[in-house]
């Protein structure tokens, strides 16, 4: 495996052996850095909690299964290989029926549940592995 | 189609729809945008040219095919589902002996062939279908 550059996580991966690592729900794992953002994956079921992000944006990648994200307006319905991008300020709340896994390019500073706090929020030390 | 938020480009969009309209060669095109990023995917086939990003890191993720990418200290060798993350500042050159798809994260501001001009450079403005 070839380590290099300024970020120590940024080696070279497979999306599908990360997943394998990966158990728990709901707790996103940091699998790389670009510029200033993370490239995260997560294994989701059942409903998050409903949240913003005042500041960035948020991108979802369904790598597997089904996604339905809920906005105050309306439902996104996700399968496989679809990718939407969450605006910073928008209020959301991703409601998985069936596991689903996803990839997620986030800014470095992004908290997890954004404005509000769960006993599902997870921290960026926890996010990293630390 | 739901088109929501700051960029008019980010709908609901799925991968390989994208791929299916995308015929060109080494001329990504920009299908998103989250935060100061775009999310780009091309169609490899060849030898790119060597060049580097002063400022930016580049994340490339292989969704189909293989994809060598060459460094001046050795190769990193890319099937589907890898991904490698470029660091700024680092030469470096694709090579795909068979036709390979791939997405990118980059910044906003970086130029396709980094430092260098070649025949296969394209303007942001080409890669955003304008």
């Amino acid at each position: 495996m070839r380590c290099i550059g300024p970020h120590p996580i940024n080696v070279l991966m497979n999306i599908e052996q990360q997943f394998a690592d990966l158990h728990d729900l709901w707790s996103p794992r940091v699998i790389g850095r670009v510029n200033d953002q993370y490239v995260k994956i997560a294994k989701l079921k059942g409903e998050f909690t409903w949240h913003k992000h005042d500041d960035e944006d948020e991108m979802f990648l369904v790598v597997k299964g089904r996604l339905r994200i809920q906005f105050e307006d309306g439902d996104v319905e996700l399968g496989s290989g679809d990718f939407h991008i969450v605006p910073k300020g928008v209020r959301h709340n991703p409601v998985a029926d069936e596991e689903c896994w996803i990839m997620l390019i986030e800014t470095v500073t992004t908290k997890h549940t954004g404005d509000v706090v769960s006993p599902l929020t997870r921290t960026i030390e926890q996010q990293l592995g630390q």
